[in-house]
């Protein structure tokens, strides 16, 4: 017995395609590159073939571009298209534009529909068009009901292959229905019941199906009350319900509260994990999009526009130092603590705003608690710019042997921070009062704020202590 | 048959508890609050008594802080304490705080043991001691293992609650275990195939067991390569490997392979957001455990050290300007000028380390490509460079009618913008093999290398091309 539990040691320390941090070891890459360059189909059926879609899809990744086609075409009919689900949207659109249509409609074939929608939505429409053409009947209805959905719907994100039985059904005919049945999706978790027009009646978890004896009639254990989202719901709305209700699937219905699929919660770690993404990017200042597979070309540009922008806000702000250029050559040390108040502005105020902008998309800031989050920011920023002026006081003073000095900067830091404090929490609310999203756009106004406060306030409040007019 | 469609219309429209947004609404919390105040038990059921636990949570910590703990006692042991997992941490440790050890034991009893072991991780040890002293022992000794293992392991994150078979039985004994068995978990997902000694061999999916008929044998059902984690194994991994393979569940073995627990993809999810929230704070220069609850001096003490230490650094960069006083005093528009320089370099380089951090997070920055990520930051960073060199160049040319001044500006722009790709990925790059969070600890060496080369750059190239030594 002791051999079983060396082999799961080892498979837990020296896992052959993956290192230590979870990353694809590169000599399996190295081989794989070298069964693709030598066309050896066989020899990449056997390193591929039994992988699952996720090592699939991060080896596709890790491969060099120009043989990522090249495996899909070799692998032939054994490669599931599954693992395009799981690269970079970027890397995806490369490897769909080097294969032909027939080649991508037979792999779409295959998906489960929300994996296909995922696929198709970001073609052209002629060749989404052309592929859809050429898969049968039932799957193209679906996939086109999906795609006309918004982007980021719960429509777009739903799978249309469910189980659904009518209410007058037992456990036990249920049962006998899921052993005869061949047509069933590949994975599901929860059975729906629905009425003559496939309206949603209530869901049945499978472990209550499996626990309750054959005669019980599953309208007698559905639950009711179920929560659903409508097909145009937001893909953030349906991420919070599974949160917040720790859901392993919601069905998903249309305007008249007929089934139309179901979103599974594998799907929705997918999204929650890709909103988060962009809200970190988005006060990176960084487009949500940006993917590090992305050229040097696509990046740079991605960047260059939020650059600029604050390439403005920075000039807009020495235009304030400009105002001072008397004061500041009659007394150089303004010039060389200046920046001190500002900086310590704005990343007070970037500490505000990151908790806001997070509360907003989290739903944890709202109406109710508004005010009283406000009157916090606004004490915490009292409290530290107190603790600041102190601080960078004492220390500019000993610096320049000028006790005024301190002084000044000391009453200039506690404006700044107050003003950090204000901006850093309003900035946001006001932003999503517009609906449009604070993580992007708050933190231009913010800390153009916190500049134009902090060298104003310093070299103003200096002006007119130092009487230097 | 349009009364249907119209009530679910309604019921998206107008939902008596949550406003449109999803938080509780004002007039429910008011309504909840006269009960407790008035010490209406019955009032208070009929309101709370059939709520979800996370409408209860999110109604908690919408109640004024004094009334939660009463809230709790008035409902006595219609209480569902699974409410309390969905509160913040702060919130939480108040309430438990106030109510008798009694009453907490007799709330924790009723919970799986993962939510109990959410619950107890945080209370002082002689609390802990003194609540597990009045479990039964077999929840005792569960709880007590799951404590032993780390902070945020699978072991801590694990239920021990769920459904082993041996390889022998059939499906048929499986089912029939299940109709009759009353000690099953609350919810499960999947059932575990071990030996004699609980040695994990494998898993079967309910849907699986409810395809197959009755004679054939979970041995030859189960999926037997089923991955596994070891209890001691950082939640983080565990949430990897939920997202790459789009789990639903995942068993938890001892260092004997033995079956401790499972990890359900709800908890998973907490972990993820949590995962996010962390890094969006920590690159804010928020501390990853302050939450909205916070009290005013909590929250102003834990953002205090992050701005003394950019407090430092900011002193820093001012040590540089005040190396150039005598230039300064000489040319006031380079003291005008420098923040702009300063700026732009911050900025390009938190767009950098912002891609790097979130990488390296979530494992997509590695080895084998490491070399490829930062010849292109460093591209991008001359790219940007050169574009911000003509741009801020033409500005200050024009703004102070001094084209030698464009020159000097444009210079340094590009020196700075080359040390803020250097800067933004190797910095983190460098912490992350120190085995530090990048997320944590990179803003504030990277941006006082853009501050200290931006100064230095475009106060030196001055020096020397005009001459003002």
């Amino acid at each position: 017995m002791l051999n079983h539990a060396d082999s799961a040691a080892d498979a837990a320390t020296a896992d052959p395609l993956r290192d230590d941090d979870g990353a694809i070891r590169e000599t399996f890459v190295e081989q794989v590159g070298a069964a693709i360059e030598s066309a050896d189909a066989d020899a990449l059926r056997s390193l591929v073939g039994d992988l699952h879609e996720a090592d699939v899809g991060d080896l596709i990744e890790a491969l060099d571009p120009e043989l990522r086609p090249r495996l899909i075409r070799l692998m032939g009919a054994d490669f599931d298209f599954t693992a395009l689900v799981e690269v970079d949207d970027t890397v995806r659109e490369e490897i769909l534009d080097e294969l032909p249509p027939q080649a991508v409609a037979d792999g779409v074939r295959e998906l489960d529909s929300d994996d296909a929608v995922y696929i198709l939505e970001d073609l052209p429409a002629d060749e989404q068009a052309e592929i859809l053409e050429q898969l049968p009947s039932l799957d193209r209805v679906a996939l086109t009901r999906s795609l006309q959905y918004p982007e980021d719907s719960a429509g777009r994100r739903m799978q249309s292959e469910y189980v659904a039985v009518p209410p007058s059904w037992t456990v036990g005919h249920t049962i006998d229905y899921l052993r005869e049945n061949e047509e069933l999706p590949e994975r599901f978790f929860e059975i729906y019941v629905v009425d003559a027009d496939y309206r949603f009646l209530g869901a049945v978890a499978l472990d209550v199906l499996l626990r309750t004896r054959r005669p019980t009639r599953v309208a007698e254990l559905m639950d009711a009350g179920r929560r659903r989202v409508r097909a145009t719901a937001d893909q953030e709305e349906v991420a919070r319900l599974f949160e917040r209700y720790n859901l392993i699937a919601l069905p998903v219905v249309d305007d008249q509260d007929r089934l139309a699929g179901v979103v599974t919660v594998d799907d929705v770690v997918d999204v929650i994990e890709e909103e988060a993404e962009k809200d970190i990017k988005a006060l990176g200042g960084v487009a949500g999009d940006e993917e590090l597979s992305d050229s040097v070309w696509t990046i740079a540009r991605g960047r260059f526009n939020w650059l600029l922008v604050n390439l403005a806000t920075a000039f807009l702000a020495s235009a304030v130092l400009g105002l001072f250029e008397g004061e500041l050559q009659k007394m150089v040390a303004l010039a060389v603590l200046a920046p001190i108040v500002a900086s310590q502005g704005g990343n007070a105020a970037t500490q505000t705003m990151t908790v806001a902008v997070r509360a907003l998309a989290t739903r944890e800031l709202h109406d109710g608690n508004m005010a009283r989050i406000v009157l916090r920011e606004l004490l915490v920023g009292l409290l530290n710019g107190a603790a600041f002026a102190v601080i960078t006081g004492v220390a500019a003073a000993a610096w320049f042997r000028a006790p005024d000095l301190g002084l000044v900067i000391g009453l200039a830091m506690v404006c700044n921070l107050v003003a950090a404090a204000l901006g850093g929490i309003l900035v946001p609310l006001v932003v999503d009062r517009f609906r449009l999203d604070p993580a992007v756009s708050s933190g231009v106004f913010v800390t153009t704020i916190t500049d134009v406060v902090g060298f104003f306030s310093f070299l103003g409040i200096a002006t007119i202590w130092f009487g230097l007019h």
